[in-house]
Formats: structure tokens, C-alpha cells, sequence
């Protein structure tokens, strides 16, 4: 990445039919403009005809304004029906964080966070259980406890979203966080909840994925981070990643071994959402990364 | 591996319920006899309570015969209730490979062969079709067709098991072999029959599983070498491994990709197996790499 | 990749100091020829300030004829201070595969070159033994052999450049081909050499690197393929790889597990390489995966 | 590892010349005082003939008692001209941490530990900056600073080692510790210190590896546990592994990939180390895992 300052970054995500003069048009009109292009990566799927494209370019030296370019590149979107995000980098986004018990992933993410790996705020953390309060103190960061009993869960579900409005949240990560959430809150955060799952999806759906692995007795286990969608552990797959495992691992060394992995899992695919690497088309992903 | 002569190695695989003692009869008794141990590994599984071990021991200075020492193990297996198999060195195991139409796997068997990675004997290919037959005359392997007419699949089966018999067959290697096999094959080659699936195993059971892992937009594709049991992709896995994939990979890319894979799995497995260093118990496998 | 004709395709390599408008002048100059893209790839390198891209585009419906298309390109290159390479799909490239005694590189490139999965031409099989000489004839590759004596070896070598020459070879494949090339010949193919050597490089460079690595006592052994330069195992990196070991592998181990290695990672950087996917700069390698 | 209370566990490391009788010999000692072996692994190195075995049993049964167990083994162990260590599973080890600037090592350590990934106590961080200073007091751990004047150097690494005798340690773990120690340190602490290199040894020796990795344009970067010996970087590797990087890393993103993987590796060689799961012989390591 070159040595440009984040407020002078400005990323375009775009996505339509393919079809002659797509890159050109939207090279001529960010060229056109004074924007500079820095950085440029492309896919066509011939089995859909579809076309994605991430431009990363400097605006530092626009000759026009940001509005007028706006308007330009809505133009251009419209002319060849492209859906499309332009996104600027001095907009930090927001990521709120969800955690229920099992703690490593909330760590990992806040130690990047302070290590400056993700370039996000993190406005709260929230949780149905009180085990992360003091993790959360360490770091500063104002904590949320939504208890969940079975009579007011809805309820509470309801003070989540309310809670993520008013913090202004861009990205929701759901870092071990073991409630279903509802398609209300799904559907208002589409494509923008990231989920991290123990297992090597679609291996091992639902509960208790390294029970199931120690009992199927696999010779690799693995996490895979993905968008969560009203179907659960079905949504888009961000990464994946696995490790050997071997007849000598019980359940525990699963366990402990699957920590380190679902950490890296979720801290890249988080990475990328943040730098506006990700596509979504169909249930599929395009990462350019 | 020691550089005892093929001729003078013996391995003994064992497993029974977990007691005291075991470890140390076994060394007795093998001691007691002039046999020196080489090798040794062992497992115990806490969950299950049971035991398992490999001892791989040079006979040239046996003090006692064969028979003898044969007889002494067999006594302390019986007092132990231990299932245990003996293997000698000077014994080639005989391997019959099965192919259907896409013959990487058998290539890839047949040079290792060649190059001396595996210490067996080949009497056969086995196939459906005719076209792994001028493979089989370069690598001078006798090559044997069954065409699989709907009206006489059955009785091709039981010519199939006729020929494994007459060959002698310690093993049935199903490199990419595309039928299904009828349950009185697989009950009289228990435990002696290596099956190559095409995916991460539980992930995509069935056909077609690179179609479906494009469809599914996983990150990383798998290959899974597993013993053949009567239900379809469900026998004891043996070994698998992954390579990673992206958006811009089609389904040739993968198909391309997981050649490769299918191919060092299916001989891994193939080793060890021809190795004796691999022990069934409910559906999973120990494996004394 | 898409469903383009072969014959339809082109590749604009290109590489320039970094300066603004470099995307849109390409783009716009292969649009308005009617070329339509269809993969395009782009680094800037900070540290170097220095630009690369990888154009792929489709040809069928040029509105000019080539001449004009490439007398276009040319003047933007110039322009930009552009070194770029332009080809198309319907031109195989020429690749002479060089052997020493081990074998396994060349069987496995000759392997995928008939599945289909390498599109070059091989012209030549050369080696300084006769050891392949039955190979070639099995893939119906003529086989050149150049007995290396002492006293000889120079002469020989300038036969096997003007061999080259004759067959109008693209580029070379060192498939563990074991004697050092003089300059004379490295320089007439520069970036167009391809050698394979079985270490994780700069790890133990030069002779015997699976000796070395057991008498290090490495838990990875690698392979690493780079294009050849005067400097012994000093060349670009193209592509590297590991495989794990431990303390029971002795070296004949480490010999095998590596052959496994050296093939795949060489059969990338050569498939990379058909596929004018690798730009070089300084002593490293863009490879536009 | 089975479900034994782990005070009543005792591990036997044992290395000597190869030769007849050693497994048996073992087993029979142990089974004669009543200890029941529960894990045993065992290797013979044919190129150097030597043997090492690692015994885990279970002594809640012991018809003797230790120190008549203690003599039979030492007994036995004269006989056959081992070298051994017998170590007691009541007896957690104590493992000093020393670090720098870089704590993500320091801090991936004590997360852990919390964990209880780690079977040991952790009396002290010991470093030459007071970076680290809040993240002891954090995890309730004693910090030591000594500040590493040129012109106090030795009398400080003197303080050090006169403090680590008072801790009775048994490991000192550098976690990115950037000091080179003097000879009676390591001398002290022979197979008890562990390094983490951010390369993968012997590839990029020395300084700043991550820069010369760069330089270098490598395909992979890689990090290397070992033991600390007087030649910097040459000790015993313990563990290895290794991370894909391309054009597109900087070194910064080198830095960043590579934090990762110092953690896992690091992480699993002290975790590997205080398990008793390792041998030194030569300038190698036998590593039952």
C-alpha cells in the first residue's frame, strides 16, 4: 500500500453485468477528475457474466470536488447499471463488537486494534454474559450486558439494534457469539455482520463443530469466517483456514488448537471488510486482497 | 527407518482395552525371543479406554523360530484380550489399483511405484473402461476390463472379486474409481480397501463434489483418503489436506487444483497403509506416522 | 477465466516509474480500439515507486486491425517511459525442458502438458544423460543428448544454445538439470530460464540442500522456483513452498517428500510463466496470480 | 493424554547408543515398581545409531516407593549408558519471560497461560525497556527492569542470572528479546532457554530478517523456535513454520504476517518443552509430539 495519506484515500467497489468498456469508463472518469489511481483489481466470473471491480485511488489532488466527482461517478454507475460503494478514508468505520464466553477472539481483536493492524473504532462490546466486563475496562471500551432470558429476549434483541443505531455501527463482528440473532437484525445489517464459525464449513453446520470433528475423526479441523444470513452458518464465506490434527488430539486439544486458528480466521476476514476488500455476489465473496 | 534388511523387519499392530502391563509384556515377550526393537509407538484413548501400539522389531537374531515366538505373542494377546495382526518384511503386500476414466491418481501410484515409494507388489489394474489400458501395457501391469452394463454389473462384481482372489490381493486401491461397490465386496476386503473423495470430507458426501464447493464459494478445497465401508463416503478417514482456492478460481481450476491434492493423499495413505501403520477402531484411524 | 477463444486473447504487460493517469491511458486506448477487458491486474510499489500491470483483453471485435493496435500502444508507452511486452493467445510459447538423471520434474511437467493443463509447445527433451531418453519416446518428445566430458563441455554448450535457437525456444525448464549454464547462455534468455531447486532459498544455496537441511535439523524442507541469473540460486523467486518433517525423516525421506514439493512448485512458476502472469523488477518477481 | 491427575504422572526422557534390550529394559523397571506406562514414543536414529525414548506413567499405584523407583531407574540407566531425566508431574516448572520492545509474544504467552494452555508458573518478566511494565502488572506478574547501559551491561546480565537463580527457574522463554547474552548465562541455562527468530532458520540469520526477506522478494516468510546456544541463531530448531506473503507485502505487512506466526511457533515449542516432549541431540531436536 503506498505511502498516501488515509484522508486522501478514496476506495470505489463496483459490480454489474459485464460488458465492453467497463474499466475504461470508470478508469476515464476517476482519471478525468484528478483522482489517481493507486491501486486497481478486477474479476469477470464467466459463469454468471459478472463484473468486480475495487479501485483505490488518491484525491488529493482532485481538480473538481468530491461532490461534482460523486455526481460523475453515479452517472457513469447508471449508464452501464452498476451497483456500487465509494468510500472515503477519512470515515472511520465503527465496529461493535458481540462475544458471549469464550473470550480469545475479543482479545485477539482488541490487541490488533491497539497493535493499529485495524483501522476502526470500536465504540462497545457487547455481550449476554458479564465474563468479557473487565477485558473491556482493560481496554477501555464501553461495555454493553443484554441478559437473555427466555421471556424478554426479544425485547432485548430490540435494545441491541437500537443500541447499534445509535452508535452508529458499520460493522457488527460476532466474535464467539452464541445467540441466534434475528432476521430483523440480520436484515439491517446485511452484509455486514461477519461471523466466526469453528468448523470448515459447510463441514460440521451448527453446534458443537469439534465434538462432531473428534467424533468423524478428521485429520484437520477448521474455522471459517462468513456473513451471517437468516440461514445459520450459511452465509457467504470470507476465509477459511484449517490445522492437522492427529488421533492424539481429544476434544480439548481441538479446542485449544482451533482458538489459534478461528482468531486468524476472524482477524483477516475482519481486516478485509475494514479495507473494503470484500464483494458479495450470490451466497459467494470476492476477496481482493 | 533403521537400515535393518526388508527380510529381517516383522510389526506387530495391537489394540485391546487399556490396562496395566501392556506395554511391558510386549517388550518381554519380544525380548525374551532375540527380537530387538526398533520402532515402538503407542496410543492410548482416554475416551474410549482403549490401546493401541505399533512395534516394528528386527528378527535376524531370534533366538527361537518363528513359530515360537508366534505362539508366545498369540499367548499374551489371548491373556490380554488383544486383537493384534503380524507382518513380515519379506512379505510384499499385493496391491490391485481400480480406475475409471480420469487416471492421474493411477499414474501418480504407478511412478511412485517405479521409483521405489512403495513396497508392494502390483498385480493388477482394474477398470471399467479401457481407457487406463495403454498405461498399464507401458508400466507392464496386466490390465483387466469389466464393462458395467446395467443388465450385468453384478455378475462383472463377482468376476471382479474372483480376479482379487486368484491375485492374491492385500489391498484395493480405488484411485478415482467411480463405482460404487456392492456390500459382499467390501465385507470380504474390510479395512484393505482406500477410497480417494474428491473433497474435505464430511464437507460434500456424495458427486460432484467440486461442482459443489464452486457452488458453496468455500476458500479452500480438500482431498480425503478414507477406507471403503458400505455407506457411501462415511469409512475411516485415513488422511486428508487442503489447498486454498479464491473467486477467480472455476470449476476446471479446482478440478486442476485438487489433482494434485488427490493424488499426494491418496499415496500417503497408500504408504502407510502398505507401512502397517495404521489401526481401525469404531470409524476412525490411528495413525503411527 | 472467460470463454474467450484463445485466438481472441492478448496480454499487455507493462511496467513504468509510477505517475498518475498510467490505468486510464491503457484503458483508454485498448477501448478505443475496441479491445474489451477482460482481466486486469495493477501493483504500485511504494518503496520503488514503480508501476506494473497485467491487461488481458479480447480481440474479436478490434474496430482497427493489430498493426494499428500495437502502433497505438507503443506511442502511450512511450509516452509513460513504459517497458511492456504485448501477446497473443494464438502464439504458443516454445518450452525445451532440460534433465539431469532424476526424472520426476520432467515426467510430471510432460504429465499436465497432456492433461492439458500447460499450453505450450515442447519441442526438445535435452540432458546431459540418457537416463529420460526412454521417456521422451513414450511422450513422443524429441530427446537431445549432450555428453558433458571436460574437455568438451564448452562446445557442447554452444551447441545446445544454437539448438535452442533452431527450435525458437520461449523458454527453458531447468527440471533438475544439474550443471551450471555460462553466462553466454544465461543471458540470451533472460527471465526466460526456469530452474527448480530444492530448498526453501536463500536457505542452503548451492549443492546437496536435503543434506543440509537434515544436518540443520529443519521442521520444513522447501523448494523454490526463480529464474536463472549468472549468480548460482541468486535469480528472481517465482514461487516457494514447505512441506513439514520432524526427526524420523532421514534424508532418503526428505528426498521423497521433496520430489513431491519440487514438482508442484515447479509446474506453478511454469504455468505462471505461459501465462504471462510474472513481471520482473530488481531481483524479484510480480506474479499477477 | 488421559484423564490421570497430574500429580500422579512422572515422564522418563532417555537417550543412549542403540542397541538390544533398551524398550524392554525400561518397561520391565517401570512395570516391576507398578507404574503403569500410559504414553510411550520412541525413535532410533540410524544414521548416528543412538535411541531416545519418552515414557509418561502413572504412578498413583506404585508398589515401591520414588526413590526406590529412582534407584532401579538409575540403575538401569547405568547399565545401558543412558542419559535420562525423570521429572514429576506435581512439580510445575517455572518460566521466566524476557522481552523487549515487541510484546505480542509476551502478551499471546500470558493469554495462555491464563488459559491454561501452559503448565507452569511464571515468576517473572524480565526486560531491558519498561514497555512491558503495564502488561506484567496487568497479569499480576513481577517485572524486572534492567536498564543496559554499554558501560553496565555485564553487571546487569549478572543481576539477571543471580535473579533467576533466586526464581529457581527452569526455563527462560525469549519473547523478542533483542539482547545477545553472554556465554555463562547460556551456559547456565543449556536446553533450558527459548528463542523465537522471526525467519525461517538458517534462511536470513542475523538482524532484521523481515527487511532482507523483503529485499530478497521470498514467496514465504517464516519464524523458528529454538534452543539459545553461544552461537547466535545456530541452536537446536524446535519448531518451524511458515506463512505466504507476495509483490503486494511491504515490510510492514511482513512485520504484521509475521507476528502471527512467531506467536503459534513460539507458543508451541515452550508448550512442547514443558510437557518434556523434547530431546536434544547433536544440534537437533527429537520432538514427540
Amino acid at each position: 500500500m503506498p505511502s498516501v495519506a488515509a484522508s486522501d484515500l478514496a476506495t470505489l467497489l463496483v459490480s454489474c453485468s459485464d460488458r465492453r468498456g467497463l474499466v475504461a469508463a470508470l478508469a476515464q472518469v476517476l482519471f478525468g477528475h484528478g483522482a489517481n489511481i493507486i491501486d486497481s483489481d478486477q474479476h469477470s466470473d464467466p459463469s454468471v457474466k459478472h463484473f468486480f471491480q475495487r479501485i483505490r485511488f488518491d484525491i488529493a489532488e482532485l481538480m473538481t470536488d468530491r461532490g461534482t466527482l460523486e455526481r460523475a461517478i453515479a452517472e457513469v454507475a447508471e449508464r452501464f447499471g452498476m451497483r456500487y460503494r465509494l468510500l472515503y478514508g477519512h470515515q472511520k468505520k465503527r465496529a461493535v463488537i458481540f462475544v458471549s464466553r469464550y473470550d480469545h477472539c475479543l482479545v485477539d481483536l482488541l490487541l490488533r486494534h491497539r497493535a493499529g493492524e485495524l483501522g476502526c473504532d470500536i465504540p462497545a462490546i457487547v455481550s449476554n454474559h458479564r465474563d468479557a466486563e473487565s477485558t473491556a475496562l482493560q481496554f477501555s471500551i464501553p461495555f454493553y450486558h443484554f441478559a437473555m432470558d427466555a421471556n424478554r429476549a426479544e425485547e432485548q434483541q430490540e435494545r441491541q439494534l437500537k443500541l447499534l443505531g445509535e452508535l452508529k455501527t458499520d460493522l457488527v463482528i460476532l466474535a464467539r457469539y452464541m445467540r441466534v440473532l434475528p432476521s430483523s437484525f440480520i436484515d439491517g445489517y446485511k452484509e455486514r455482520i461477519i461471523n466466526i464459525h469453528h468448523s470448515f464449513l459447510p463441514a460440521f453446520v451448527g453446534q458443537k463443530p469439534y465434538h462432531r470433528a473428534y467424533e468423524r475423526g478428521v485429520k484437520l479441523i477448521g474455522a471459517t469466517a462468513h456473513y451471517a444470513t437468516s440461514e445459520l452458518d450459511e452465509g457467504p464465506i470470507i476465509e477459511q483456514d484449517v490445522v492437522r490434527c492427529s488421533h492424539r488430539d481429544q476434544i480439548d486439544d481441538l479446542v485449544r488448537k482451533g482458538r489459534d486458528l478461528e482468531k486468524v480466521v476472524l482477524a483477516r476476514a475482519v481486516r478485509w471488510h475494514l479495507d473494503d476488500r470484500i464483494l458479495v455476489y450470490g451466497n459467494k465473496t470476492v476477496v481482493f486482497e
